[in-house]
């Protein structure tokens, strides 16, 4: 069993991660670090695991753990992993946005399963992926591998309220966000420095933008994107090129029809579809946020690290309705 | 032109009240205060009034109006009343629960006109009914005003999340409330007092209990109340009685069919339907928490007092859907 | 492994078993049978399931199995059980409401575990419980068990869209049931039929009435049950006598708090809470109609009856937003 | 006062064309015209009109009227023009599609008022136009009629489920739809034609493309478009242009901050936000579907008709929540 320890336990990346490890048949939870509640019990906090987890929290580290998932929010992990003599034999797994960045990695490696199998495999530490981000690569990056990204790529995504975290806000009240839509950090989203990372590193010539409008959605879970670029190819290729990329992915399922949102939500995985328009390309690409885009992919990573197969504890029942 | 000045400007129902008043035909507002948003344009908070409403929420108070709307919040509005020097002629109508039950009522008059309309019309001050307290009873007072409560009343009401107000809490987040229901304050909800209030009123010989369940729902607007008793009149009796005390109430509609809620959303509108169940008459009411059940009876109880038709700008679009 | 056969394959408790039997360890799906989707994909219908199940829907039967779910719908059961030579070696587990009651039982038991758990493991037919009347009986039999129902009970309980069916209706429209609320079936609910039974199973002198008012929720999945009656025990007595009753219960949990209906979306789990005000006795339970409430029961009921543990396949993962 | 008939009169246009002539000072409904519905009371269908509205709907067509509303739906409005011997005076108002082509428009004048306002004062006929072409449309306009389009222009817009009609469908089921995305018609929704003449109207030597994505949202009304094009304008220039585009527009407004739809719902304002990033200038623009988008348009057009303000029952009291 892999003994594992969770920083920042109280936050909805932290209470995914325990949903799915509940079910995970490989994995003991040793503890579930956090300040803010240490005492409470972890169900009183996230209410839905009653009778699926027992325990406190902590304010206690114990670094007698195999793997630990930060799931502190940005701004914390790097003070946490540099303040803290974390013993070598720990792998780490962080679920901010601090290590995903060459720049800054200090020897993580970007947690896209998709894109880094190898290296994830023979990784002791992982910046795992940003949400809006897994579900924008997975569906530009069979174009770039294939050195078939020519012209700007043009991103809309709307993604549920659980991306914008737990805090109160005036942007996540129900009476706000019920029955509306908004658009926030246009054509500049702090994810498309990771996206443009990946794409640099399978099609390092490509010199356009990625224009990327992130949009918020009333539902809480699931971020559906929508992209297209033009490309010469025929729509046959694009389809083959798309499979082909995809063919041992274990999450990864490109459709022959364009999916709705609501056929990932509580699953890690992601649906694509391409079809071509005139001399357009458009995919559809969507995951669940809290999952894929989060705690499952976490949990995926932690998998290959550990030499499990991949959908071990994450072939999740999806809610469908 | 009645000049109006509203006290708590930037709260929920501060803004439903402006919604209805820039429609109305007879009032100008004079002033909108707030102490959080002096100096703000008050569609810079009450952000859907672009292109009806000019202005900004001010921190001085102005007597020089015919009309103050108190729209502060509970604990707020005797401090107000009590500690400024409003001239005589102003009349005032208080959207807390402060005035309205007898014991405190320093000279306020309960604003619900389909019991007190003749009071209504001659007061200077009025204590505008909760809107928990307006649905329950509207579905009740016929059956008090001919003596025909007996029994326990059971009720059942959900309320939309704008009834707890705009500041941001566990309960109205997004992620939280979205496809949610849960209970509060069982059989203790603090409209209680001004409904069996209201009851003795009509019915004084009345002994029994209203046992009310709050429920809150995942929507935004609206109250839907069931309520049931027994009563050892006929359908037809029952459906006539309800008629018959309704017959000149301006927004009070006797269905001969179940509504939906959604019939009376961004309404003044209550909808009321009886049906008979062998001993027990089962009595459906719903109406808009923030019109009927708050700033719409505002205004109701406005017209009353200056001597307009009920209907005086509360004619609104529905919204349907 | 257990080969499972399907009939009525393609509405909403097939795809919700088919999702739950996809985790099952110890299941084969044999086959799905539908007449309407005879030759189409299963993942063509039940979208969801894409990546989680392979093959086709079928029009053939074959009783070469060891259980058979009935998912036809009510007034198709019967004729498909009486109409095929079913071998005496396949166990039935039917999940309309055609068995339900005693004079139609055939030899069907009813399968609420919590009630029949002897019963269930030694039979070779059962007949599911509806979905509102497993909510209301985990919240109702506890006192029966006790000889302490002693009054009318009053009910109300809100259901989400998918207990509807999948057909579309006026009632099902989107632009419809989207934040509205409505009543039906006022006290005359089919499902008052088993529950009526099971209380007289456990306390046979019984003789008031369960008054239950059915509410649409604007919501998929859930049922969120509040009941109350005149109770003289203490609280403590009553919460102790839920636990006690519950003890080894593997799915219904007692808790020290009003439970919201979100906590057990996408479980087989019922949440049930306990409060004494006055001399009345309120009692919350949810559960997820789709899975405690229908398909997630059947599975139960087929462990049961397996000799496996209860909870195999059904540690489901929430989805708590 | 203006005698006005009503053609089609149980769709969702239909029923919110009734729900703001309720509150017109200036009309009058002669009659509302339904074969399905026929003898049918018109509140028995657009059940939120009780005691707004009185009567039946009829099968009788009856051309003493001065405007004629045809709302029969794609499909039927020729067939009814010419079928019919519409008397010369009769003013036609139609909300299908069926004019809105120069090509098609036997002297239909196309009403988007910011458009075409001289010519609407003088037409006798109107072809009102598409819900997403007046969004989008508004959104575009301003940078056409200054001759700036000089590149392809990349819109995302998400419609509410009303825009889809009444009849209940797949992707109009509530249990589907609620928490759900999904995009339809990629790149060739039918509004781009009317969208396409309107530029050419305005800038004729345009020869880009339109690159049109329709998303389908969970919730019943609204439309929220975004809009990108390149453009060498500066920031204050561009804002400026569509200031001074719209200076004289009864209800466009153009923000300085980014709107979010629900600001627009239940009004005939469409909220206009214009920024520049890089080379880029990126427009948001909504409406409500139902009202900016149809019905209101249409009654703004018959009020410009008419010789009225444009704002002549049009005040409607927003819906904010």
């Amino acid at each position: 069993m892999i003994k594992v320890g969770i920083i920042g336990g109280a936050g909805y990346t932290a209470g995914e991660l325990l949903r799915v490890l509940a079910g995970h048949p490989e994995t003991d939870v040793a503890f579930v670090h956090s300040t803010s509640n240490a005492g409470n019990s972890i169900d009183s906090v996230h209410k839905d695991l009653v009778g699926d987890i027992e325990g406190d929290f902590t304010d206690q580290l114990n670094f007698d753990v195999d793997v630990l998932f930060i799931c502190s929010g940005h701004g914390h992990s790097r003070t946490f992993v540099e303040g803290n003599d974390i013993p070598a034999g720990v792998k780490i797994i962080d679920l901010s946005n601090e290590y995903r960045l060459k720049a800054d990695a200090d020897g993580f490696v970007y947690g896209l399963p998709e894109l880094n199998l190898g290296a994830i495999k023979k990784a002791t530490k992982i910046a795992n992926p940003g949400c809006f981000a897994t579900a924008i690569q997975l569906g530009i990056l069979p174009l770039a591998a294939n050195g078939e990204l020519n012209e700007d790529v043009h991103v809309n995504a709307i993604t549920g309220s659980t991306g914008a975290g737990q805090n109160p806000s005036k942007t996540s009240h129900f009476s706000w966000r019920n029955n509306n839509v908004s658009i926030y950090k246009a054509f500049s989203h702090q994810h498309l420095g990771e996206i443009n990372q990946s794409i640099q590193q399978l099609q390092s010539d490509y010199g356009h933008e990625v224009k990327f409008l992130p949009v918020r959605g009333n539902f809480p879970r699931g971020i559906f994107a929508s992209l297209y670029t033009k490309c010469t190819l025929s729509e046959e290729e694009v389809i083959e090129m798309y499979r082909e990329f995809y063919k041992d992915a274990a999450f990864v399922h490109v459709l022959d029809y364009a999916p709705d949102m609501k056929q990932v939500v509580n699953t890690n995985k992601c649906l694509i579809h391409v079809e071509k328009h005139g001399d357009t390309v458009l995919v559809t690409s969507c995951i669940d946020n809290l999952v894929k885009g989060a705690s499952g992919q976490a949990v995926q990573n932690m998998n290959l690290m550990f030499g499990l197969d991949q959908k071990t504890g994450l072939q999740l029942k999806s809610v469908g309705f």
